[in-house]
């Protein structure tokens, strides 16, 4: 035993970059994915659970750090009975597991398949201020059909998910692109190499926070960053370059175009969004024709590429769908500088943006930004089986959602805590037990104090300390008397906070009731702060 | 891109002992998380969630598998910009991150400090039948309190957890033992020998296996098991063996010497109750009596043991307070043979039993057996700051729970689909998708059908795959009309069940209504079904 003695003892931490959630957090995070798997349930999408752990086989390497292709996942070997077996990994995303689970099980599932997830998934990433390495995503996509009505009903999806869980009509905007007009631009200017491509999306990709300037440098020979490093550019020529720049902002000087006075505050930093609070759409018919406009603009754009044709035409009846559902461009909007950074995308592409202003870290306004995104992906599941199997869907940022709601007061108020029944006499614990019994019973939330009760401040402080409403006293007296005292905690902090108040003076905020009127009391007492 | 193409195809399979879970499986599991929160907050229990990546140091070694110290648990070591870091670990249940997590933030929580935890912990073992490395705990734990009241009150709210998930008042039973009387019982024999002492501990544990003659010989010189091998025994002398399966085998003797008939079905394979179904407790008075009869054999075989008597005497206040409660021995009882296997325990442990019969693999009947267990563990902490911190807690294990709530028919039945709108004219989808649009808008689940809609068949076959209870079909001439019409799938499936009634034949199961009139139908179908 004396070794063990010796043992360091192990650091109380989790690991960087994890962290541990309490109370309402957990709560309010578990309540907002039931209302989630409501709506996605109501679309008729199935819940799926699959597994945390994968073969790094099935994975695939899906990650956008492209700098980095070996890393970005945790991952470990088997052992098995001494021989090493296959590499699994923790899933990074929940849609590289449906791939899998979709060609495992695809004869046992209907077709079309529409299914919803949600979960925890793990990053091996350099942590960061709220950067956590396992996060949760809450997914929906469906698998089987090539029709962009089922792209059209995830944005539709989308939206409506958007406003159940408290998001008001008018703060947000579902944007959506295609990856074949972004394609047909491409081939509209001739680039054609692969690796010069994807270079030049992930420079379209950081439109956001560039802003067009930052574009143009960068697509062309470069740019200096914030932090004085110079970034090499794509090494386009200046045609090219304002081709792509052009493409890019087309929404936006149509919107121009149309005196729509729409602002989208563009740069360094800022935000981006098609619409402001302030009612620029001032009709939505007048934005129906806005949005007319823009796909003539991309059909222009892309002409001579089959491809951009066909992702115009896209985009056009994604359009024509969502329209006829009542969801007009006030919520779900033709954005051509929508990329999604995974490499997986073939088709349409969507995300989600919360456009109410917030104060960022430095004190400035700036757009909420992205909570959702998704697109049309009909290479996964081929992966496994050898043929395409079409699928599309979206995925939600579960943190970056939470955080909106809390700025936007929906949730992180304090909650009201549980009553507390003291502990005057030790022996007499099964008294208070029964006591907190009955309460419950009568589906009232309350605990008997189990800290050393010798201490009757230490209660009040520990009933403090959980916000309770109300504490419940009996000592040998009351016993006797056949009484208990009841202790109103949130009278007593008002009359606490506003002491010269008479309001709050004329109110005992302590008084006696018989043991056996103990439920109805407090009972009243709760509900008359509801 | 040639080498990409010539990689072979990713298996597409779970890692070897996952799953998927799909459907109803993963709602009626939520469903019943949320009823045990439901318990658990009205109990005052506040909810934690700790990442599922744990430094291995922090998770410590306290899994019951002592042949293989080194293994059980998903282990990795981080990566730092290529230098070896920490050894990270999935967690292998949730109270080891509980001792973490109260180490690390003791000062901002309360004091005792309720919590509950749900979630998939990992376990890197050996899988075989109905055995997965991933797999469902939902645990409540009271930290910081020493009292044995805090004990009674896991007892209590397991026994309330089961009865509102759907386990009917005597189908289950907790049962409670102590640590300190099981060391009780080996200082009375004079085991002091720290290995031997847990030799004889994993031997009890052994009990519901193989019997009191097979934990007989296990305990002396050993014994042959099923397979034909020996085992080894723990080489106590007779007079220590005798001691020991007495003392194991005092709650039943007492219950027998009470006349109570009880029924204890032990023996390999069989199962270990301490109630029968038919009401072997005729009276709650007499079983109490029972119990107290009980605690006085234990008085008896431990006396000479300090900590012998004092865990009789902590089973004894048990007792009185869940009395006290209302919780007497036909839910919650004492009984000697209960261990549970993991090391950590210090004093009162215990097991929630389900007491009902099933059939097992071979079509034997055996009663279905542990769902849920725990006790008191008041070193955990300790290991992180050098300082005592008295913990108690319960673990349900939710898979097991499930089967059992499948087993009494409580879940498990299968599910109404959605209403499946069906496509006669793909370039009316827009038609389609409002239709559906309205109806959700009602609340009522359903779809448009996503696959290529050539064939009128293979559509119908998508909605009876997807268990629809009703399809909605709108041609051109229903178009031009303004008519859907409407297929009452349920009717239709029992008007093929049972052609020959004619109380089916006189209901058409399939009409027209104006289109006006869709929702309206619709709501009026489910409704007659439900």
């Amino acid at each position: 035993m004396a070794k063990e003695q010796k043992a360091p003892k192990p650091k109380a931490q989790t690991p960087k970059g994890f962290r541990d959630y309490f109370g309402t957090e957990v709560t309010e995070r578990a309540e907002m994915l039931a209302q989630i798997a409501g709506v996605y349930h109501r679309y008729g999408f199935d819940a799926l659970e699959s597994s945390a752990v994968e073969t790094v086989d099935a994975l695939g390497k899906f990650l956008p750090d492209v700098d980095r292709p070996n890393e970005g996942v945790f991952a470990w070997q088997e052992d098995e009975d001494g021989d090493k077996g296959d590499w699994l990994a923790l899933r990074y995303d929940l849609t590289a597991p449906l791939a899998r689970v979709y060609a495992q099980h695809r004869n046992d599932l209907p077709l079309p398949y529409r299914r919803y997830a949600m979960g925890p998934v793990w990053r091996n990433e350099k942590p960061g201020p709220g950067r956590y390495r396992q996060f949760y995503q809450c997914d929906a996509d469906t698998v089987g059909s090539a029709s962009v009505a089922a792209d059209a009903e995830i944005c539709a999806m989308l939206a409506d998910t958007l406003e159940v869980v408290g998001i008001p009509r008018g703060d947000y905007i579902v944007r959506v692109n295609n990856r074949k007009v972004l394609n047909g631009v491409l081939e509209a200017i001739s680039v054609s190499d692969e690796a010069q491509a994807a270079d030049v999306m992930r420079t379209i990709d950081k439109f956001d926070k560039v802003g067009a300037e930052g574009v143009r440098q960068l697509l062309g020979k470069g740019r200096l960053d914030a932090s004085g490093a110079f970034i090499d550019g794509v090494g386009l020529a200046d045609e090219q370059v304002e081709s792509v720049v052009s493409f890019l902002t087309s929404g936006r000087q149509q919107a121009n175009l149309g005196g729509m006075g729409i602002q989208r505050p563009i740069g360094q930093g800022g935000g981006h969004v098609a619409s402001s609070n302030e009612g620029a759409f001032k009709s939505l018919e007048l934005s129906r024709v806005v949005q007319d406009n823009t796909l003539n603009e991309l059909r222009r754009i892309v002409q001579g590429s089959p491809q951009g044709i066909e992702g115009v035409d896209e985009l056009a009846e994604i359009s024509r769908l969502l329209n006829a559902q009542g969801y007009g461009p006030d919520r779900i909007v033709i954005d051509p500088s929508v990329v999604r950074g995974l490499g997986y995308y073939t088709g349409p592409v969507f995300e989600a943006e919360l456009t109410f202003e917030i104060l960022d870290e430095k004190g400035r306004k700036r757009q909420f930004g992205s909570v959702a995104g998704g697109g049309r992906y009909d290479d996964l599941v081929k992966r496994f089986i050898g043929q395409p199997v079409p699928a599309t869907g979206v995925s939600i940022g579960v943190d970056r959602l939470l955080a909106a709601l809390r700025e936007k007061g929906r949730i992180g108020s304090q909650s009201v805590g549980p009553v507390v029944v003291t502990v005057m006499d030790r022996d007499r614990m099964g008294d208070y037990q029964a006591m907190v019994a009955e309460l419950r019973s009568a589906g009232i939330r309350a605990e008997v104090y189990l800290g050393n009760p010798k201490n009757f401040g230490n209660q009040l402080k520990y009933a403090d300390k959980r916000n309770s409403p109300v504490a419940v006293i009996e000592g040998g007296d009351e016993k006797a008397n056949g009484v208990v005292q009841i202790k109103d905690l949130i009278l007593g902090a008002k009359i606490a906070e506003s002491a010269s108040l008479e309001e709050w003076q004329d109110r005992p905020n302590q008084f006696e009731v018989p043991r056996d009127q103990l439920v109805s009391k407090v009972r009243e007492i709760l509900e008359s702060y509801t």
